[in-house]
């Protein structure tokens, strides 16, 4: 891969993610001069670093980074590692990126405490292994706000530094396409697709699909009145702007309405449209709409290019990716449907701000179900700040899902781990009549399969309390109320969608942050002691 | 691929054809000892075979032929190349394959005679090439009976010998499986199916299936009650000898019923008889049946193991290969659908002898078009032979769809060779107000392409003539009634049905037999003056 472009490429990041590596390797790989800018200010007061801090104090030092930030910006074609703190500046921040791409490397307390442990030459860590991670933690929170202003993030815990630079490259590439989108590539046995996320995308719908040699001339953009009175006239115009002739057709709101009389529907609105084989068809909306059309597109004409727009966080970060589309029969829920991978996934998140709170809330359980299994960076960061900066826990929660799916296409092993909070979830939903949502159900199920992990010794009991903290904190459920559920009822219910199906009993539960493991059949009794932590 | 069996390998066939070449090859890739039939008894005579006919006459060659095919017939482990009319004599047929497999390599008369060109020890083909041409037409014709007793045949025309003995070996390890059974290997982008065609496979159709790691247990077979009157408890004994549990779903007949309605009823049946993602769904009929239930196979559950057995000629020869599924829309036929590959085909030729002749003949026109598509050999027995020898018949046919539907497997380009004849025929089939037969209107079709191909240069009048004279010796229509069908009409309908969809008039036409190309908008005048052929 190559970035076909002069602009700065600017590596930044906490100390310890590897932002000189990265930097080095990157631009070896693409034939450009490097600049350490630690190095160069160096040679600029003929002392280390801790020396200046020492000598001539912080503000010294950061007014000589800030100086070279300004230098560094009037050139071009360089690949610059900065100083972990060089950025925190407002304007050396704004200078670089007018003239470059501006990245930040990332990494979990864990990982930056052992990366820095052989390194002995940072000024702000002399003291115990155990203050040090605390220091390290306090320097990461303060940080973090000025991070998050950075438009793109690589998460480089548990990658090597060649992964780490085709991802950095994946997203300077999503910034050419688009300024401060970022890109991600979902490979797949039918030739892959990506992710783009970003602000204000669903303004650039049009763009984005004729870069993907979707086809001008007539399309269909599928939603429902109350996703359309939003969004519908913006993605209208961007597609009209690009060649497209869209046509806006609407399905009913509402689960039960994803049915396969709604499919039948939308292939006579189809027809009316005049779409033909090689016609994209945009799905505008949450899981339903997405599900329901990407099954319509998968059947219709034996197949034709679908386009997914999810405007729910919990479309954005789950169901929008691994291509599982349907509807519902009677009997349950998903009985029919297709494998169908999108062309391209658009995540506008300018979207979330306009999300009813429940349903963000929602969507945050799966996000941070999503930093359980394998994003232990997001956790933390929502653990620390909430959920702030979302166009990166997005983005975050979103590799956590690829990466699951690449490694199972079609769902035969591997990604079940997604089901993590699920089994106790899918008792708990019946028994409450469907009065409680399903991002709340799977948060009160995530706190029993991580109680019930430790209580097995999978895991500590401080990530079982992580867990219930972290999902109390954005206003989740951790429990539900004794009285209304009985567990007698949780457990026949858990049985009975297993047994019906003649499958196990499966759980999914935690061992560290961001690695689960699957276990089978743990025994009645442990179920139902997971079950009581979770009934107040 | 080896041959995990000590069974002789006996390979026949007319001269020319390469037994000797391909039966070195194959001893040597399988390490075993070859004997060519002719050497040895050249040794023997103490002279070459021409002089033996001279010296001592065809009949005492002959004796000492069938002497050495009883005393091969003693041994084991060898592959063999007989002479070109060892196996005329049933009872050396007979010793042979009673410790080997018999197969017999074919060609065409014109790769025939070009391959024999070059020799001279041919003790019948010593005159001119116009005069040995007819020699070799007249043998064939002679001895076509004979060789078509013998379960395995694989055509070499236009092949390498690598190639060759890659499909003798193909077909070898399917009489393994089954005695008597071709076996063709369909590779696609999903890794790949077989299609077994053999008499009597319905009954074995259980084992077939478990070879293929098609789960025991639940299974559907969807049929409908007249298929189910001749078939159904045959295959439901076949399966559960097996192992499975197989529910008969019935779906009603005829093509009005090829609808979502039809499809939704089959989930119905499927939870009804408790499948689950790995059950096995067998559709048993003709094209509605495998089209309706290969797309309620790729969605239910989205997506369960799917096994085609195809009863009608033309579902064997043509919509069992490929992937299509689908049913119909009010607005045209299949409209919606899916590309479901099978786990396994299974074509029991028996089954052909139950069908009614115009069905039957409407599934030759799809053979013969197949023939000219790319099987000069198959078009050439049907042309001197009629629909005799219906097993490797349908084998050679499959082989053209398979062929070319390996480089096309989504139906974006070259796969549009199949519809030789359909463009015309399309136009044909609504102005009869659908009183013509699909495979009828194909065949009128086919000699109004062949017509139009040799006025506009494309192929010689000959093959048109050949083509039309083919398809009226099997009993199909050559024309259709001046009267009833106005070429205006036909003209109309041939451009309202491509204006909808906003393509180009596209026909496929003949060049040579076995070589077919697309052209497309060739000019609205040749196009009636082709309808004109074939208006009587």
């Amino acid at each position: 891969m190559t970035f076909p472009s002069d602009q700065n490429i600017i590596i930044t990041g906490f100390m310890g993610t590897g932002k000189t590596t990265i930097g080095r390797r990157l631009a070896q790989r693409l034939g450009r001069d490097f600049v350490d800018m630690d190095d160069q200010l160096v040679a600029h007061f003929g002392k280390e670093i801790s020396q200046v801090f020492a000598d001539e104090g912080e503000d010294a030092f950061r007014v000589a980074e800030a100086q070279l930030c300004q230098q560094l910006a009037q050139q071009s074609g360089l690949v610059v590692s900065t100083g972990g703190g060089a950025l925190i500046n407002a304007q050396s921040r704004q200078a670089l990126a007018e003239t470059g791409v501006l990245l930040c490397l990332t990494a979990t307390v864990d990982a930056i405490a052992a990366r820095l442990e052989a390194m002995n030459d940072r000024p702000m860590l002399e003291s115990s292994a155990q203050s040090r991670r605390q220091r390290i933690q306090d320097l990461l929170q303060q940080r973090r706000p000025a991070y998050a202003a950075i438009a793109h993030h690589v998460d480089t815990s548990g990658r090597t530094p060649g992964q780490i630079v085709d991802a950095v490259l994946a997203t300077l590439n999503g910034h050419l396409e688009a300024p401060n989108m970022t890109r991600i590539d979902v490979p797949n046995p039918e030739g892959g697709y990506q992710i783009c996320i970003g602000e204000g995308l669903i303004g650039r719908a049009g763009e984005l699909m004729r870069n993907r040699n979707l086809r001008p001339g007539a399309a269909a953009v599928v939603t429902n009145e109350m996703i359309a009175q939003h969004y519908a006239e913006p993605l209208l115009e961007s597609l009209r702007a690009s060649g497209y002739e869209p046509t806006l057709c609407l399905v009913p709101e509402g689960e039960q309405y994803k049915t396969l009389a709604t499919v039948a529907d939308l292939y006579e609105q189809f027809l009316a449209a005049k779409l033909d084989r090689r016609s994209p068809i945009i799905a505008l909306g949450g899981g339903v709409v997405g599900d329901m059309t990407g099954f319509a597109a998968a059947s219709f004409l034996r197949g034709v290019p679908f386009v997914q727009i999810p405007t729910s966080l919990l479309a954005m970060v789950d169901s929008s990716v691994g291509g599982k589309t349907g509807v519902d029969l009677p009997q349950g829920k998903n009985l029919v449907g297709a494998f169908k991978q999108p062309s391209v996934v658009i995540i506008d998140t300018d979207v979330l701000s306009t999300l009813p709170a429940a349903e963000f809330r929602c969507g945050l359980a799966e996000t941070i179900k999503h930093g359980v299994i394998g994003a232990p960076d997001l956790f933390e960061q929502i653990e620390t700040h909430g959920p702030a900066s979302l166009k990166h826990l997005v983005a975050d929660a979103v590799r956590v899902k690829v990466q699951v799916v690449e490694e199972d296409p079609y769902e035969s092993g591997r990604r079940a781990v997604l089901n993590l909070g699920h089994t106790f979830g899918q008792a708990i939903e019946p028994v409450s009549e469907f009065s409680i949502r399903h991002g709340e159900a799977v948060a009160v199920g995530m706190v029993a399969a991580a109680n019930m992990a430790a209580s097995l010794g999978y895991c500590s009991q401080e990530l079982a309390e992580r867990t219930r903290n972290v999902l109390e904190r954005v206003g989740l459920p951790v429990s539900v109320p004794r009285g209304d559920y009985d567990l007698d009822a949780l457990m026949q219910a858990m049985l009975f969608d297993k047994k019906r199906a003649g499958k196990t009993l499966r759980f999914i539960v935690p061992r560290t942050l961001g690695d689960v493991i699957i276990i089978d059949n743990p025994g009645d009794e442990h179920v139902r002691a997971a079950f009581e932590t979770v009934l107040q």
